[in-house]
This record gives C-alpha cells, structure tokens and sequence, in this order.
C-alpha cells in the first residue's frame, strides 16, 4: 500500500510556514504520512486581492499582533523566532531553488536551512549568496551537487515549474501560507490548522 | 483572593466568536478565571483599515475558505453552524441590549441565546423582532424582565457604552473578533488562541 500523503504549501517569506516546516515532516511521519513539499508564490495572489505587500505591513495592529502570536507559538515549540529585516523578504530565488533541490530529494532539508537562516538567524535570503550559502549549509552535510543545483534552479523548466505551482495554488482557492490539503481536496489553512490536516488526511486514508 | 479573569472581546457579527462564545465560561471556570464580556463593533475599526464589509466577502476565497473551517471547528465541538443570511448581519442593536443585559448580571446567557439564534438557528439578528425574542427566551428561564432591558437598550448611556468600548478596543490594537485579553495586556486573536489565552491567564495568576 502506498502511504497516504499530505501537500504542504509554503512561500518562503511567510512567517507562520516556517513554523509548520519545522515540524510536518516527523508530526506527518508519526502519522503514516507523506509530505509533499508545495512551494509557491504568494504575491499573485495577493496583488489579484489588491494588495503590493504583505497583509501585516498593510494592517499595522494586525503585523504588531502576528509578532507577537508567533513568538508565543514559536517558544511552545522550542523554536527561536527573529522578526526579519526587510519583510516581507524576496522568495522568487529560494522557491526556484527548492524545486531544483526537489530533483535530488533535497527539498525538505533545504526548506528547513532556508526558513531557519531567515527566522532563527535573522539573515536575508534574498540576498543570492545568503542563498548559496544555505545550500552549501544543507550539501555539507548531504553531499549535494552545489553547482549542479545552483544552475538548475535558473532553468527555464524550473522557472516554469513555479509559475505552474503558483497558478495552481489560485486555482485550488489558497489565498495564504502555510496551506495544508489533502487527497480529497480539503483545504487547511495557518499552521494552528497542521494538527487538524492531518488528522484528516489520516481519517481520509483510513476510510 | 480575586479570582482572576480574562477578557472576550465580541463582535456579535463574527462567525468565530460564535464558537468562543459558546464555550469560554465553562472553560474559564475549570481553570478559576473569570470571563469580562466585552461586545464591540467591528465596523468603524474594520473602515479605519479601508474595509466597508467583512473581510470575508471582500476576500471571495477568504469567505469560501471560512465556512469550511468553521463547519468543521463547529463540529469538533459538537456545535451546529449555518452559514447566516445576510451576512454580516447588524450588531449593533444586539451589542447595545447585551450591555444592558449586563446590568442584570444576563450579558453571558444573553450572548450565547444571540449567537446561538443566528449561527445554529440561521435567525437574522439584525430584526428588532428577532432580538426581542431571543431576550424572551432568555428572560423566560430565568425571570428578567423583558421591558426595561429592552428600554435600557435604548439609553444614551448604553449607546455611549458601546461607543466607548469599540473605542477602546480600537486603542488597545484589536483588528478581528473574537480576541481575548488578560490583565498583563498580553493579546491574543481568534477562537484558536483561546485555550492559549487562558493558559497564559492562569499563569500571570499564579505568577
């Protein structure tokens, strides 16, 4: 039988994605399940819903808020949490890198070093040698093609590959990051919802 | 010793503060808080942002997502939910008659016949009528008396009550409904912040 899965959908400049992935891949395991890592972009979506930024730099009480509330879920996970300058951080070159780390199962573990350099270490990934840098972090300890993957991440396919993901991400209704969906298409939203994904997607495996 | 409590902040509008409604003051007791009940108007915080109606129907995605969620939290809870029609429905004469249904000591019984009418009933309690006889079946288990709540409600003093109170909650930074409060200012957004909140209220009790 093959195992159940449950698709993660992430921009890499959301706050609260870096919460859930830092812990979906063994909360997900635990549960029999397999992660399918989804990143996109969010900033179609937002600009269709009339927005140039992020909703907590275009709603002042409600990005004071989210830093608050995230540092809160952040400590209750033993996660360390630092507020990234600038933010909303470019995303483009980290989620066309993800992909191209996908081809050599790295995706996972490249997700993690990049949401980690950018909210734990307070560095700017979309600084492309940030960016290198973390792929180095990641290949250092995985034996990854450095280069290989470096170049593969300008390709024209891989470039496609996002614009594709991110367009499918508007058809399915997502409308903010994380998301959480599983193979009966039901949508999950924020990562105060992961919990209830997956008890779903387990249910729904079950059934 | 004062027990110790924890603010709700209500729009009788909000969807999720249907859900947080119908469970804080049991939850409150079990952990020796006290429940402030606090009614307020969205509204003028939500056209201060620029917005002239629920984030909701601005958002198409934003709103289909929404009854979906609630759907499936109110039903973790063994509560039913209709999706109300019109919505958002007016809270304004409800607000005011919970304030005066405050001075009786039946804000809580009130709230939860309010939202219990509109949400499960599927009720429009922006009808005068409608809010007359929800504060009926109120009144007829436990002896209010139906005319002077109802005249109170239209009191200078209760309107200004309200005013004052949607003024405050703009001062203290709230921007959504349901949120609570706990007597260090610490804030918190949403019913899924609300066992949070009264953690953190028992806590700065104890501490």
């Amino acid at each position: 039988m093959q195992a159940a899965k449950i698709e993660f959908w992430y921009d890499f400049a959301s706050t609260y994605s870096y919460l859930s992935a830092m812990r979906i891949e063994a909360l997900a395991a635990a549960n029999g399940l397999i992660v399918e890592w989804k990143p996109f972009l969010l900033g179609p979506i937002f600009k269709a819903q009339g927005w140039d930024t992020s909703p907590f730099n275009i709603y002042p009480a409600k990005g004071r808020y989210m830093i608050r509330d995230i540092k809160r879920s952040a400590a209750a996970l033993g996660l360390p949490f630092h507020a990234p300058e600038p933010f909303p951080q470019h995303s483009l070159a980290a989620a066309r890198m993800a992909l191209a780390a996908a081809e050599y199962g790295a995706i996972s573990a490249f997700t993690r070093a990049v949401f980690t350099a950018q909210f734990a270490e307070a560095r700017n990934i979309g600084d492309p040698a940030t960016l290198l840098a973390v792929l180095q972090e990641v290949a250092s300890t995985s034996g990854l093609d450095v280069a290989r993957i470096s170049a593969r991440s300008g390709d024209t396919a891989i470039k496609e590959q996002l614009r594709a993901q991110s367009a499918e991400a508007s058809r399915l209704g997502l409308f903010g990051a994380p998301s959480f969906r599983t193979i009966d298409g039901e949508l999950f939203w924020g990562d105060d919802r992961l919990d209830q994904a997956v008890a779903w997607a387990q249910a729904t495996a079950d059934g």
